[in-house]
C-alpha cells in the first residue's frame, strides 16, 4: 500500500490551480516536470491547467487514480477524501494544513477514512528521485532537486526537510525517498522506515522527528531494520520542547530517554543539522569500517593535523604504516615528505601523487579506513583526483573526502558524490563521518 | 615598516617566470590582476613577461622598490635577499620553501638580515582586498578572492589559509588582510596582531595556530589588544603534535595550556575550522550583545526549534516577549501563528511579515540579540527579505541570519554578507555564531 505513494501510475491533484504562486499550481508544475506517469487536475472550476484536461472532482475521471495529492483548504478536506474513498484511490497525501497544529484534533481524527492511506495533513508529501513523483509545492528556482541515491528522508517538519533536500542538491548528494509526514493522521515514521528497509535504493534512513507517534512500536520496529538509521531529535531543551507542541501539535517527550534508547538500537544520533547529512552521506554510500584504525592522506599539512586532533579526540586512531607502506612512499614520494601517518603528500602534489600513496596506504594491513584530503585551490592538482578516487573504491575499504572551498572545489565535490564518495567541507566534518561507519 | 607588506607602491617579483604553471608566473598574474600600482618581474633570462618589462635582477631596477616577492629555490634565496638589502627594499616575502620545515633550520638563520623585514620563507603570502596586494600562486579559477570586509586572517599554514579565503570568497564574506606567516624567521603572529590592531579596515583578528612565536610576547601583546581574536589551534592531540613538527617545524606546545590562556585573554576559541570563519564573521560585521537574552524568529518552526535547543545548549535565554510585544505580534500574525520566543511566523511568511515581526521583538526590550532564520525554499519570500534586515541594522542590536539551501538560498546569503549581515547555513552555527557576541 505505502508503495503507491512512491510509485503510482496516476496521480490527481485535488485542488490544482491556474494561478501561477499558488500552492495547487506548483505542485502540479512540479510534477509535471519529473512524473511520467498520468497526471490528473482537479479543480472544478477550471477546463485546463498546465496543458493538462482538468476535472471537477475525481469521480469524473473514468482511468483508475493510483495516488491523490490534496490542497484544497482544511474546511473541505473531509467531503474531498469521501471522493477519493469512492473512487478506490488507496494512497492520498495532504498538503492542507489548518487540523491538530493548530488545536483541531477533532477535525483531523475525522480523516481517519478506512481503506485510506493517508500522508499528513499539514505536510509538503513525497519527493522520489528514482520515480519521479514530486508533490512539493517549492519552485524549483528556490528549491533544486536532488538526484538518485541511497539517503531516504523522514523528515515531520516540512520546512525543515525541503531545506536539507536543497542543500543535498545543491551538493550534489543523491536521495532515494523523501517524505515529509505532517501531523500523521496515518501513515507515520514506523511504517515508512518498515518499507524503506525493503527498499532497493534505500541504503540510510534519515530522520528529523520532534515526537515519535509510539514508542513501543518505534522500539519494536527499529530493533528489526537492517538499514542504518540516523535521527536528529528536536526539542531537546525546556523551551524548545514547548515549541515543539504549537509547532506539530505533538508531545517532545524526553531528550534524555531518546538519547538513550537510540543508543541500544544503534541509531545514530545527528547532533546537529549539518551531521544529519553528512551522517547519511557516510552511511549510505561507503561499507562500514572494521576497525578504529584510519589513515588520513593530504596536501595540506595543517588541514591533515586538524583533522588528526578530531580523529583522536574521536577515539580513532591512526596506526604507523607497516614497513612496506613506508617503503612504497619513500619511491615516490618528494625528499621533504615524511612517509608517516597523517600523511602529509605537500603542496605541490598531484593526482599521481595521490593514486600511489592511496594505493599505497589502502594496501596497507593496519588501515581500515582513510580520509583524502584534497585541496584544490593548488593548480597541480586537477580534476583527475576524481578518477583517482573512484579507482579507490576497489579496495573496498571506506573512505570519506575532505575538500574545502569555493566554485571550483564544489564542482569537483559534486563530480565525487555523484560516484558515491562522500565529500565534506571540512576536515573535522570528514572525519566525525568515517567515525559512524565503525562497525 | 608592516604597513609596506599592505600598502607598498611598488613590488618586485624575484623569480618571475614567462611558463603558465609556474608559481613565479602565476604570483605576476594575481597581482597583475588587482594591485594598482607599479610592478617588476625579476628574471634574468627574460625581456618581458605578461607584457611587463622584466629586469635581471632587482638592482637593475631604477625606480624605488617597496616590496619584493621572492619565489626562487631555497639556495638562491639569500643571494637575492642580499641585492634586495642593497636596494634599500624594507619589505620581502619569501614564498619559497626548503628552509627549517624539513630541518634546514641553519640556512633558515641566515636570512635575517639587519635592515631587512621578512614574511616567511615557506608561506604563500599576502592578500590586501583593499590595496590590491595579492602574491597567492593559486589562480584565480581555483581561489576565489573574497571582496572587502573586516577579517584579517593570519594563518600559520599557507594551504589552510587559501582553502578559508576561497571558502569565504564563495560565501561572500569580506576579508581586510590575509597574511600566510610560514616560518617566521622575522615577522610573526604577534607583530601582525598589533599592527592589524591598528588597521582601520579590521574589525577581527582571525588566527590559525600551531604554535606561537613568543609566548610570554603574544600574552603582553593580546592583552592590549583592543580588536576581538578568534583563533583556531592545531596540533592538540598527541599524534597531532608531532605532526607539527613535520609540518612547519615549530612545537606545538601543550593544548591544555593553550586553551587556558586564550580563556584569560579573552581570545575566541574556534575549536573548528567552521568555527574559525563563523565566528569572525560574527565579531567582524555585527556588535557585542548586552546579555544572554535572544529572539529567535523564523518561517520554519522545525529550524526554530533546533536553534531554541542549541541556545538553551550555550546557555543563552529566550525570555518571553514583553505585552507590548505580543500586542503588536498580533496584530499582523496569522490567526494559526503564536507570539511567543521562538517566534515561528510559518511558511506563508513574506518579507513585510518579517519585518512588521522584526520591528516589534528588536524594540522589545527584554531582547538584546536576533537569530534570523530565513528559508528561502518557499516562493512567497523573496529577495525583498535584503532590504528587511538591511534596516533591521537600526536598532543597533545584533543579529546573525540562518539560511539553509542551494544555490538561491547561497545568492541571497552572498548579497546579506556583503551588507555586513552575517549569514549561516545551519540554525545551531547561527546560534553558537551570536553567543560569542557576548560580552
Amino acid at each position: 500500500m505505502i508503495e503507491k505513494f512512491f510509485n503510482p501510475e496516476s496521480v490527481a491533484v485535488i485542488g490544482a490551480s491556474r494561478r501561477p504562486g499558488k500552492v495547487g499550481h506548483a505542485i502540479l508544475e512540479s510534477l509535471k516536470k519529473s512524473f511520467p506517469g498520468k497526471i490528473y487536475p482537479v479543480n472544478p472550476e477550471a477546463v485546463e491547467i498546465l496543458g493538462l484536461k482538468a476535472y471537477p472532482s475525481v469521480l469524473d475521471i473514468k482511468e483508475k487514480i493510483d495516488l491523490a495529492v490534496i490542497c484544497v483548504p482544511a474546511e473541505k478536506v473531509l467531503s474531498v477524501l469521501k471522493e477519493c474513498k469512492k473512487k478506490k484511490i488507496k494512497a492520498v497525501i495532504i498538503i492542507s494544513s489548518g487540523f491538530s497544529e493548530i488545536g483541531r484534533k477533532k477535525e483531523e481524527e475525522k480523516l481517519k477514512i478506512p481503506g485510506l492511506r493517508i500522508i499528513g495533513p499539514n505536510c509538503v508529501g513525497v519527493f522520489d528521485a528514482y520515480s519521479g513523483v514530486d508533490t512539493l509545492f517549492m519552485p524549483h528556482t528556490r528549491l533544486q532537486r536532488p538526484g538518485k541515491g541511497g539517503i531516504s528522508f523522514i523528515t515531520q517538519s516540512g520546512a525543515f526537510g525541503s531545506a536539507i533536500l536543497d542543500v543535498a542538491a545543491h551538493y550534489g548528494t543523491g536521495v532515494s525517498k523523501f517524505v515529509s509526514i505532517g501531523n500523521r493522521v496515518d501513515v507515520n515514521e514506523i511504517e515508512l522506515m518498515k518499507f524503506l528497509d525493503g527498499d532497493p535504493n534505500t541504503r540510510c534512513i534519515a530522520l528529523y522527528l520532534e515526537s515519535v507517534s509510539d514508542g513501543r512500536k518505534f522500539i519494536e520496529t527499529v530493533k528489526k531494520l537492517k538499514k542504518p538509521v540516523v535521527c536528529l531529535k528536536a526539542g531537546k531543551s525546556k523551551t524548545g520542547v514547548k515549541a515543539v507542541s504549537s509547532h506539530t501539535g505533538s508531545l517532545a517527550g524526553s531528550y534524555r530517554i531518546y538519547s538513550s534508547v537510540f543508543k541500544q538500537l544503534n541509531i545514530v544520533e545527528a547532533k546537529t543539522t549539518e551531521e544529519l547529512i553528512d551522517f547519511s552521506k557516510a552511511l549510505s554510500m561507503q561499507p562500514k569500517m572494521k576497525s578504529k584504525r584510519i589513515a588520513i592522506v593530504t596536501d595540506g599539512g595543517g588541514f591533515g593535523i586538524v583533522a588528526t586532533d578530531e580523529a583522536e579526540k574521536l577515539g580513532l586512531e591512526l596506526p604507523e604504516f607497516s614497513g612496506r607502506t613506508v617503503k612504497k612512499l619513500r619511491e615516490f614520494l618528494p625528499e621533504y615528505a615524511t612517509p608517516s601517518n597523517p600523511l602529509d603528500l605537500t603542496g605541490d602534489s598531484d593526482s599521481e601523487r595521490y593514486r600511489l600513496a592511496l594505493e599505497a596506504v589502502f594496501s596497507d594491513p593496519n588501515i581500515d579506513g582513510v580520509v583524502v584530503i584534497a585541496l584544490l585551490q593548488i593548480a597541480t592538482l586537477d580534476e583527475s583526483i576524481v578518477d583517482v578516487l573512484i579507482e579507490a573504491k576497489v579496495h573496498g575499504k571506506p573512505f570519506v573526502v575532505c575538500a574545502t572551498g569555493g566554485s571550483y572545489t564544489l564542482s569537483v565535490a559534486r563530480r565525487l558524490e555523484s560516484f558515491g564518495i562522500p565529500v565534506y567541507p571540512t576536515p573535522e566534518r570528514a572525519v566525525r563521518a568515517i567515525n559512524v561507519l565503525r562497525s
